[in-house]
């Protein structure tokens, strides 16, 4: 056997265990019985320990040093090599990392959230302030010791979106708040109600699921190897791409939740659906750090498709030109007043709101950059625990003209911190802007793209997509994609052009 | 630590190996996209070998040396004890059988069953016979390496029913035959159609499933700590007594199809999530050989309760006239002109049939019977492969008096061979004997137990069972659950009363 055989061997087999972790997780989320959780934790806890044993034996050290020297040579951007870098850079990162520190944080994380929870029920944000703390704290330490140059946000933001850090970050914020503030703005002294509210209606839910899957099979998700399921807490979740699963929520009357919470998992669904079978059970199909769905590159690439899908597609005038019809059918007496023209402004309403999860295109970004700030500022000290509410709300204010009325809808919204997942949120965001440098260039280079997307066919985008960034999996990070598909790494420019077109057009601003 | 906790922290993270490897199986067999099989595969595959490596350790050796020291002179009876000397008697077994005669059987028993299943399809025994000679081989070798002293087939019936052997098999077996085939006959004689078919009427899939799952939680399934799904083969299992699951499946006239399915998985359900707490995760709700349900003693334990919910009580006369006006309530147009003792007689038609898994209360032991006469001649080389089919159909002549128009038919119709299951079917037939000394026993010992079975009242009977056998886990087998709390060993005398009187009854046969 060739050392690389050896190697993807030891690797399928991590693969394997960290893929039975999420069935585990996706069961715990979507089908198991509520007494199951306890042992359920058991059983988690003693994979995860099995899955990092595994990754950080002695033996993971013989089969990277052999296999560095067989490949040693061979062309830098092949899959093989990416493999092996890979493998090795994480497995220099997860050893650094103290065993006890992890033991320490998997131990607090629950604790932490369930506080969390009740405080957020509870407006009490000084319940949670100590469990905040303790998380800040242990970020920290992890951010120690897996070391940075400049700032500690570096080595935590590195684990989810490893070709941005905190300096690249400041300049990104500054080029969209410079596009984002003064269009809000705009769009905010325009606003007026639409003449009928479509979603004070309701909208059967099984309804909803038929329309919200078709939608899915025509943007191209494949049931033979997906599913879709209900949670409160919507995610997309991949044991291979050979069963890529999606669940969505339902709400009687905002049709909208159900629908572009499919499309937005769809999107995800479709990345990892999408990756060559050739990396199935490989290092390229591996997330070492367990952050992000296995098979895409980053958090910022995976939300880009999961954003394109939803919103730049799924929110379009096109969409609904194609697709209203349809709809209709499923809610006639529903829509009998409606058109596409009206669904199309109903779903893009602008509104400087409290609540990120719920935020149109141009607010959600300021509700991202708002919460990285903060983060960066608790992390290098500058903003104290005990502060954060006021720094929370005094921002809102600034960013969107919006003050929380209680804590509960503002600084303990979000569960994130709560279990120490510092580093995440900026994904958000910088999906959004790669979104749109992808779309330009899929306009470039598929001729006739305009007209597919125009008839709602959506396999030559696809096919785009697939071929410039699903099927590499995690071979290449996210700038090394842009770069490589759109010549240009992460910039805001095609991002603000589409915001700035579409509301301009929405609201008449012109 | 002390030497037990040290032991118990080892065993409880196999345990969680072993429940993740169910949860993984429950997937695919009632939620997986069709696409994700092969995937699957590749992760049980390391799940198990992630699983026997742990077990087989010598990290095992040395946890069983000292605990073995620091329990020396404890009651032999205590669960402590118990869990030890079962772990160290399945740890020598295990460490017997040779890793690739495992690995061969792995490899081998997939293609077999879909050799098997082609075979089944097209009445083509011989294209399956080169496959099943294998396995028999297979099974040899396996029984040659765990050791017996009596027969080969005794190494084998271990792995799911410790307490019996070939000869104790060979005694019970003519018991049985000596009360159950001059029963049929009478039966046969006087047998004629019902004055009414019920099941030529249509019962919505949604009512049936309606009225099952209140029947199951009536007897005391806690849906706190299960579910119900739909599966093709149906089945129970468990993830620890917090999560136990249970399937059926639906025929759209034959209500008992879907009913008596769930009330039979309701019975393994009832033993899982009856086992005692403190025995969750440890050696005592092991199946170290992954042979079968994991919380109770052995197959013909757990098939004891299955039996006993879905027989004695489900298809009693008290379960009718308690619960048909029940019934009638979700089915009133179809059951407009029925009535309690219809519904009796019609669940409890005895026929001579071809099929095992259909045949009733008095025919289904002679279906058992017949195969593990046909597998010890197999295995004693007695009987050939080849001579398998003529085998078969002279046995269904003689006890059932029908002989199957094609293998398929035959032969053919079990998948257990196929996968290399030898020493299964034991279980059944052993299963329904003990559940009549169970009940006799409960009738003894709990005042006034038939007075709340006529009420449809549960709870006296439930708590019997979880006292007496339910609650141990594995911690005694299934003999000396017997004795324990019948005060006797295995015996058919109880069984042959109960079918002897509930047939004669329902057949005017006295």
């Amino acid at each position: 056997m060739t050392a690389y055989a050896d190697f993807q061997n030891h690797i399928a087999e991590l693969s394997d265990l960290l893929n039975a972790i999420s069935i585990l997780k996706w069961d715990a989320r979507t089908q198991m019985p509520p007494g199951g959780a306890a042992t359920r934790g058991n059983q988690l806890a003693t994979l995860s320990r099995v899955a990092q044993a595994h990754f950080i034996s002695d033996k993971t050290a013989r089969i990277l040093d052999a296999v560095e020297a067989e490949i040693a040579g061979e062309d830098p951007d092949s899959y093989r090599v990416r493999a092996v870098k890979q493998t090795r850079q994480y497995y220099d990162i997860v050893r650094r990392i103290p065993v006890e520190l992890t033991a320490r944080k998997a131990t607090l994380a629950p604790v932490s959230e369930h506080v969390w929870s009740e405080a957020k029920k509870n407006n009490d944000f000084a319940s949670f302030a100590p469990y905040l703390r303790q998380m800040l704290e242990l970020a920290k330490q992890q951010a120690d010791a897996v070391g940075y140059e400049g700032h500690p946000f570096d080595a935590l933001v590195f684990e989810f979106e490893p070709s941005v850090n905190a300096a690249s970050l400041k300049v990104l914020f500054e080029d969209l708040k410079a596009g984002l503030l003064p269009l809000l703005k705009r769009i905010v002294a325009h606003d007026k109600p639409l003449e009928k509210d479509l979603w004070a209606r309701e909208y059967p839910l099984d309804k909803q699921k038929a329309f919200g899957l078709e939608i899915a099979q025509k943007i191209g998700y494949d049931l033979e190897r997906g599913r879709l399921d209900i949670a409160p807490h919507p995610f997309e979740i991949s044991f291979t791409r050979n069963d890529v699963r999606i669940t969505t929520r339902y709400n009687l009357n905002y049709l909208p939740m159900a629908l572009y919470g499919t499309m937005h998992e769809t999107g995800h669904a479709l990345y990892e659906q999408g990756v060559s079978a050739e990396l199935t059970r490989s290092a390229l199909t591996t997330d070492f750090l367990g952050q992000y769905p296995v098979g895409g590159t980053s958090y910022g690439a995976h939300e880009s498709q999961s954003r394109l899908w939803e919103n730049q597609i799924g929110r379009s005038r096109d969409f609904w030109n194609v697709h209203f019809d349809r709809l209709r059918e499923f809610f006639p007496e529903q829509l009998a007043d409606a058109d596409p023209d009206l669904l199309y402004r109903s779903v893009n309403r602008v509104r400087p709101s409290l609540i990120r999860v719920e935020a149109d295109e141009v607010t959600y970004n300021l509700h991202i950059m708002l919460r990285v700030e903060i983060e960066m500022a608790l992390l290098e000290g500058s903003l104290q625990v005990e502060d954060l509410p006021e720094a929370w709300n005094a921002k809102m204010q600034e960013y969107l003209g919006v003050t929380p009325p209680n804590d509960s809808k503002g600084v303990l919204q979000d569960v994130h911190w709560s279990g120490g997942g510092f580093g995440s949120f900026p994904g958000y965001t910088i999906g959004n802007v790669m979104s749109s440098q992808f779309l330009e260039a899929a306009h470039q280079q598929v001729a006739g793209l305009d007209d597919s997307l125009r008839r709602g066919e959506y396999a030559p985008l696809l096919t785009w997509l697939q071929q410039n960034i699903y099927q590499h999996g995690r071979a290449y990070d996210a700038n090394e994609l842009l770069v490589r598909s759109t010549s240009s790494p992460l910039h805001v420019k095609p991002y603000l052009a589409y915001l700035e077109a579409k509301f301009t057009g929405l609201y008449g601003l012109s």
